[in-house]
């Protein structure tokens, strides 16, 4: 149970009382795919994000891309609105159910339907695990690109909402880079199938539109992706340097030398200490900080670029270069990087991941001004994030018991972000806008630009009932002008 | 003149009549900022898809956004339908003034603004010309990667309005890939900043809705570039081939070997006709299809890598590897390819140049199409593409005064297009759908799709002014109800 959950009372009720739905949703999905005990419905109360909480009246799993539009032609008739979910992985609070009785989670949907090795594509439901999707096709030397670090739980669905990167996005792009097709069952049940076939779509893009959408537009319960072929070799290095500057100095210097890494990944002192906490592996708690810097290609050249890698970390000071000698080091570096959010979970009782891009010229800038926020609030941060792409990740910790430290949490996080805007950044790399930075939103964008969103919007869910109250800041008002008849029952 | 513009009928006045809104416009942009003298105009009625014609009755040249905005809010005021034009080197018939009186070109806003180096990108105005990006930046060892044919003439706001792509799209990605953010000028005379500090982009992608939107939001005046480092070395071979199937083939097995090649073109045995004849470079005109392709990258390693696309093409019964053995080959080699073109110009009075895109795998299979479809209409048709990415460029050859002959040319491109469907393919890679294409539209996407498309248009465009007519077949039914004002006056 949160203290702290400011948004609990916005919370309302469906105009359908709870158990009349629960029993018209079972006819659907059958009697185990539906959840409405109170106990049970606490583990739907957040995502990722655990600043504000509030759960759903009714979850529904239904097991098929079908039984997702009877699901939903159903909330159509009553009129009611929903929240989809994947598996909970999100960052940014996009799952709440704020103004949504029912939650329609898609990790049923968990099939590999279609595996085209020649046209390196792929078919999949939108419940199948990211990582699930690499192994699929991992014998054909294939593999699908975005890679967040919670790939062995995220979903395809999930990774589609919010246009997830991860740290081989500075090569590979992120989500909708890999995206070729979706099918979108709108608010009203209709199934609508965008793209998929090969790269180029005619038209608009509404393949791209809808990726990134954050559950705004209705619920994608398949995905056509594009395979990338799995390079040929590695050479995974870490570089230890003795202060944070010094590593952004060497990430500057890295991409001015023409090379372009699959990864390039900062971690600072207190990211350090928690990994050799948790792990004991022998990482340096002295340094500064350290990058994780991974080059993949064809092996031929592999040896040649990881020197001059090393030697544009000799020339910013660095402390020592280590590189991975097989796979089983390659594979223990990254256990470190992937597990870091893991490991931060000793540190203190909560923390919350931030998310925020500044051009990667910045970087330092932000550093100090997220050193200078926790210095402020009196705060713990500590920063592991992607630094190719100048996409933070500082990670506040705290204690949710203490009401004043979470105030202060919310305000420091506020003022990062704020920081990141006036580099001449954004708001969000990969997390979503979800409920937590959608008061942030006026940053970037004016009253006109929001509005031309909410109309956007409209073209896919005229009535506001796909994941209310997400993205936009003025997004309520879309909801009670455009469904009266739901705005009077709550 | 041409004898075969069957949408000449379609076009119509203004509200206002040409003269006074030719006097308005001068008020804005000066003199020799207005073109309506009917036989200048002539030069402005049709772009490269020359099988349409119809000259608009004003043609304005603002030198600066500012410039276009009032012109717009004009326009706005009194009603008329625009047609937004770069430097008319479109493919598609995306500039033809169907019911649009006036014709906006921006090809005199061609100021490179700013210039970023450390963080790679640059700020250009829309009739900034493709290749002066290049220029502007290769001092900095930067390039800006979306290379179309006409890259010497085309302007970034056409590449932006038509998602242009290139040779080297196997590699860099198209338009869309390569753009953070526009400035747009609404048909209400409203200027919108989207994107362009950082690649990530929260809420709706609201850019990569307006990259290939093909003038029907407004009109981009500004856009911020991504420049990617200028490759340090390439490799360009010349694999000349005694079929065209043993040379799909080998684009087949070089994906296949992991390579990603920059660049991966095909030339049948017509184009290599039509090159030596015009250029006199040597080029084996006995052979029944070349590829043209290239490596770029650090140049450690790019010798192994050749090496290894030489076997490939060995392995596939390669007669013969060329290698350019310095700049001055890989120049003559290119300008092949990117003249190809020019040459096929002197083999007819005119030709159509088609767009298409297939599973990489279907290469062979709408090559056989596309030479049963000349046999059968008695046509000469030429190919020169980028295999790599399945992107076909037909080029049908005619006399346009032979009426027969257009109305077999009209008739194999629209079964070359269903073809393209037929094979699980698509419409248009890079040209956009223009006039050209608007009729097979249908074979892609339902009456809700398009009806979803149309209402996304409304939310920049409710009125239907810019750019009526294009990409939607029923896009007419958008204007007629959307305008009565005009439309009475029609």
């Amino acid at each position: 149970m949160s203290l702290y959950s400011e948004r609990r009372g916005d919370y309302k009720s469906a105009a359908m009382p709870a158990p009349a739905l629960s029993t018209r949703l079972r006819a659907i999905v059958g009697a185990d795919g539906v959840v409405d005990r109170p106990e049970t419905l606490l583990v739907y109360e957040c995502d990722g994000y655990t600043l504000e909480r509030a759960a759903p009246e009714v979850v529904v799993l239904p097991r098929t891309p079908a039984e997702v539009a009877a699901v939903l032609r159903l909330l159509a008739a009553e009129r009611i609105a929903f929240v989809p979910r994947g598996a909970g992985t999100g960052l940014s609070g996009g799952t709440l159910p704020v103004q949504a009785p029912v939650m329609v989670c898609t990790s049923r949907l968990n099939r590999i339907e279609a595996i085209d090795v020649a046209n390196r594509r792929i078919v999949v439901q939108a419940g199948v695990v990211n990582q699930w999707v690499t192994n699929a096709v991992r014998a054909h030397g294939l593999c699908y690109a975005p890679d967040p670090s919670s790939q062995p739980a995220c979903t395809i669905g999930g990774n589609v909402a919010e246009n997830s990167g991860g740290p081989h996005t500075l090569k590979y792009g992120v989500t909708t880079n890999h995206v070729l097709g979706v099918e979108l069952v709108l608010p009203s049940g209709e199934v609508v199938v965008l793209g998929g076939a090969v790269e180029e779509r005619p038209g608009y893009d509404l393949v791209g539109l809808v990726v990134g959408s954050e559950g705004t537009f209705g619920i994608v319960t398949r995905a056509t992706l594009r395979l990338v072929r799995a390079p040929e070799a590695y050479r995974t290095l870490l570089a230890v340097f003795e202060s944070v500057d010094a590593a952004s100095e060497a990430v500057s210097g890295i991409i001015a030398a023409g090379m372009i890494p699959a990864a390039l990944e900062m971690m600072d002192r207190l990211i350090l200490e928690a990994l050799e906490q948790a792990y004991h592996i022998g990482l340096p708690t002295d340094a500064g900080a350290v990058l994780l810097i991974e080059l993949d290609g064809p092996a031929v050249g592999l040896d040649p670029q990881a020197e001059r890698v090393a030697a544009v970390c000799r020339h910013n000071g660095v402390r020592e270069v280590r590189v991975a000698r097989d796979e089983a080091e390659r594979a223990a570096l990254w256990k470190c990087r992937k597990r870091a959010f893991g490991a931060v979970g000793r540190l203190a009782p909560n923390y919350c991941t931030q998310d925020g891009v500044v051009p990667r010229t910045r970087v330092p800038d932000i550093l100090r001004h997220i050193a200078a926020a926790a210095e402020r609030h009196r705060l713990r941060i500590a920063n592991v994030f992607h630094a190719g792409d100048g996409n933070i990740h500082p990670i506040l910790l705290f204690d949710e018991r203490d009401r004043d430290e979470v105030a202060r949490v919310l305000a420091a996080g506020r003022e990062i972000l704020e920081a990141c805007v006036a580099l001449g950044g954004s708001l969000t790399g990969e997390h979503g806008i979800g409920i937590e930075k959608m008061g942030q939103m006026p940053l970037l964008f004016g009253p006109d630009d929001l509005a031309a969103m909410v109309r956007l919007r409209a073209v896919f869910d005229p009535e506001g009932r796909a994941n209310p109250h997400k993205i936009f800041p003025d997004a309520k008002v879309c909801v009670e002008t455009r469904t009266p008849r739901r705005q009077a029952a709550m």
